[in-house]
């Protein structure tokens, strides 16, 4: 059966794969969640039609939002994962042994219900079977305005600004986050394609540099994402990426990273000029 | 009119693109050339229906595939391109004043001729108004086997191992150009993408690795490209590209480059851990 | 999401339809079994990934190859469905009281299965709860070797002849259908688009003609099918579909046919020129 | 080249056809004009981004517009094509020997300039070689009010009812055509899909009584039109297009008709019950 789903990543282009077939579709009171089967990138997690997540690429996306800020901190306790329902970010935060408590705060319970039946491989820390992981079904702004001075890290796993995850770009946004973090945490927030979204980008770290005094963008390769070049932003209190980069720290982890190495931590952060003078101050 | 091209990258995934029309089909003695025009990448080259280069994003896979070789060599005079008939390496050599000659070597005089007239910015340096530049329209190896020693730095712009290029990702072809570099020479080859030609570039980098002392890969983000997700061979009888390159020099070069520079080129060769995992010894 | 799914019609050409899911995928013995849901012709069932009935447009094809026989033939007590697991040519046949008893014999017991459970719009008589109707899941060959001379009319509705259906377009198997019929015995089979099909109409012609006295093309629009312009066989012992025609029966039948009507089936025998040489004697 | 053609036929559903390339790209002052050619279908041209004509299917198209209002008039002498400026009508008219002069009103200049230019197997009559043959650059509505009572037939071979074409599917211009008709006079107009365009139809047949005494629908399969199940009106004074059509006549035509011929002809006014309905007075 010549079943493809495309996604558009402008009017002009996309990227188009052959599926098997849908294993759920769906509408939440937020969004429209479907999960499909794809033969060359296996299951696949959409929202309101675009892609999140899928099995054969989901390393490169959960290693890059959570590992470069965890090996930056120097002993992070509390986490707090605000959207990242399927599960993967918490999963690859389970492996620092030092975490004492990962919060995740995901305002779409369909979201975490559907990523633990079809999703288990991403969804295998979020299922209620590990003690240092809390499911919080809740409106992320909401949450943080009550749990301020509270975490190490924040990690922003957000869809694209626009539906719901639209107030998570605004300026009042990181000021809350800002709050929520202790004296020296750190937020990571996925910050979009610098090919096709430099706009959003501009906007994004303008918001991000009127909050936090340290602001750098660090880039990954994701395939299923709109051109394959997607980026993160690392907004900090205290300690910067690269200057405090335990480098043999990174290096001496007890789990393997398929996509995260120390070397390619500082790789990251060294950007094609068009990507870094699209942001500059 | 709802006219799209989409390339396949493998059976089961593409990249779809609008297409507005084709500006030149044609078939040459070596392959068939296709040159449309697409509303989100401007114009585009095909040869064999695989996308080369287009308007939009040809500055990453010419930036990348000239500047660090030309960076790393202390003086770089006399520098030969294999394939690259469109003239985007040729236009990115002629920015090193230091350069006294580039040597254009391409197969298919269709594919010259049609970027000269259809691809003016790429080709803007091969019509024959600079006397730096020199042009022969010839096989790659017959070339090179009647110039031992002669070049300083040859750039292998190839296209997939299918067709023309099949012969330039085998150890007997790297024992040529090996010869025809001097006793300090460096040569760059295209070397597909880690996330879907694994098996190749293992083959490739083996070849590489019989041939010359230093080895490296190094990435770049080229949108329309499988995956995204692309990579260079770094092969090289004295000059490491890192520990020799000179950072400064590359700062102060007297040229815009809207990918490269020299931060990036340091991060360049800081791969994802399966990528420099697939290519090991 | 855009999920789309592509029927290609040859290489070159295909219809294409925005579809919301999977409602089952499975193989069985003889075939992949697909039910997707589309926006456009609602549900539609695929044998080895091809349309074979879409519920917008089914009330064409089912008419169209149960009615005309079934008016032609003066008082059809028996008869025999090979293929048409779905269900909607007895759903037909069913609506002619006269009719004692319709058999359908279907080799894949799955397709008969899910149309029951997904396609209840036409599967709605094949469900057991009415005893005029007999099912058999073996397959044709067998059964009407075994069931000679009993039928009054045999609609043959099968796949195309790739797969299973292969056998149902020959000389021979249409030797074994005379046999089965009575002495003035009608069958009726699909007959592919003579747009498209021109070579399989010539040699399937040739082979009815070869067996049957009475052999006449008629046509129907079915938008789904390759070119939207499709066939059907007449092939008969005594009765011409359109000299022996009692349009004044077909006029006052007692319930609403929505492609099928008096006039209709006459003008059905009316043929493009090319369609007409193309299976002339 | 991997360079395909699609044209919704609704939001949910299309055709799509594999293209080797663009022959002409152009605007108008009336419209976008492309012509492309494909594997399947030839060259096609299309209006808007709709196809129009194909090189492989428009003897259809043109049979079914032109052979039966010529059959059924008499004495054909002057006829008026409306739009057509590919020529293909005109074509068709040229072969009836008693026709003195075919007068082709096409309001679009480029179209009739690029048909000859690249469609010669439809543009022959028109590229002004032929005296039997007049050609108008001029919108229908303004040339049929100065050319009252002039005309045996008129044709209008028109796009669908949106751009340019949409004041020819409404009374008034109905009423222009009858008064520009001899009082014997039959005009034919394209009538779109019964299956896609039913609410477009109503109103146009609605419109064509409120000023004809005879007004009949008529219907063809046309593969890449919206279904493949396409119409034409019939609109007449006096002649009746089945009771006062002369069987002998067709069929005693000395030209070949690939799609037309005296049966079809009769068999073309039998419709669909659910075509027939939703015209009905």
């Amino acid at each position: 059966m010549d079943l493809w789903y495309t996604e558009k990543h402008s009017d002009n282009v996309g990227i188009t794969m052959k599926t098997t077939g849908t294993l759920f579709s769906g509408k939440s009171e937020f969004q429209q969640l479907d999960i499909i089967d794809t033969l060359e990138y296996g299951k696949m997690m959409l929202l309101d039609g675009l892609v999140m997540v899928t099995e054969r690429d989901e390393f490169v996306y959960h290693d890059m939002i959570a590992h470069p800020a965890l090996f930056v901190h120097p002993e992070p306790k509390q986490v707090l994962v605000i959207g990242g329902g399927d599960g993967g970010s918490i999963r690859e935060i389970m492996k620092h042994k030092g975490v004492e408590l990962a919060t995740l705060c995901e305002i779409d319970g369909l979201v975490i219900e559907k990523s633990i039946e079809l999703l288990p491989s991403m969804a295998c820390e979020i299922d209620g079977s590990n003690p240092r992981v809390k499911l919080h079904v809740d409106d992320g702004l909401a949450y943080i305005r009550e749990h301020q001075n509270e975490f190490d890290i924040i990690l922003v796993d957000s869809t694209d600004p626009i539906g719901p995850a639209v107030g998570l770009f605004e300026e009042d946004f990181y000021r809350l986050v800002f709050g929520a973090l202790k004296e020296d945490g750190i937020m990571v927030a996925q910050s979009e394609s610098p090919f096709y979204h430099a706009e959003i980008q501009k906007n994004m770290y303008k918001n991000l540099r009127a909050v936090f005094p340290i602001v750098e963008m660090y880039q990954a390769f994701i395939p299923t994402y709109p051109s394959g070049f997607w980026s993160f932003a690392f907004a900090s209190k205290k300690y910067h990426p690269v200057k405090d980069f335990d480098r043999e720290r990174a290096a001496s982890r007890d789990f393997y990273t398929k996509y995260y190495n120390e070397d390619l931590h500082l790789g990251a952060f060294m950007l094609p000029t068009f990507a870094k003078e699209n942001i500059a101050d």
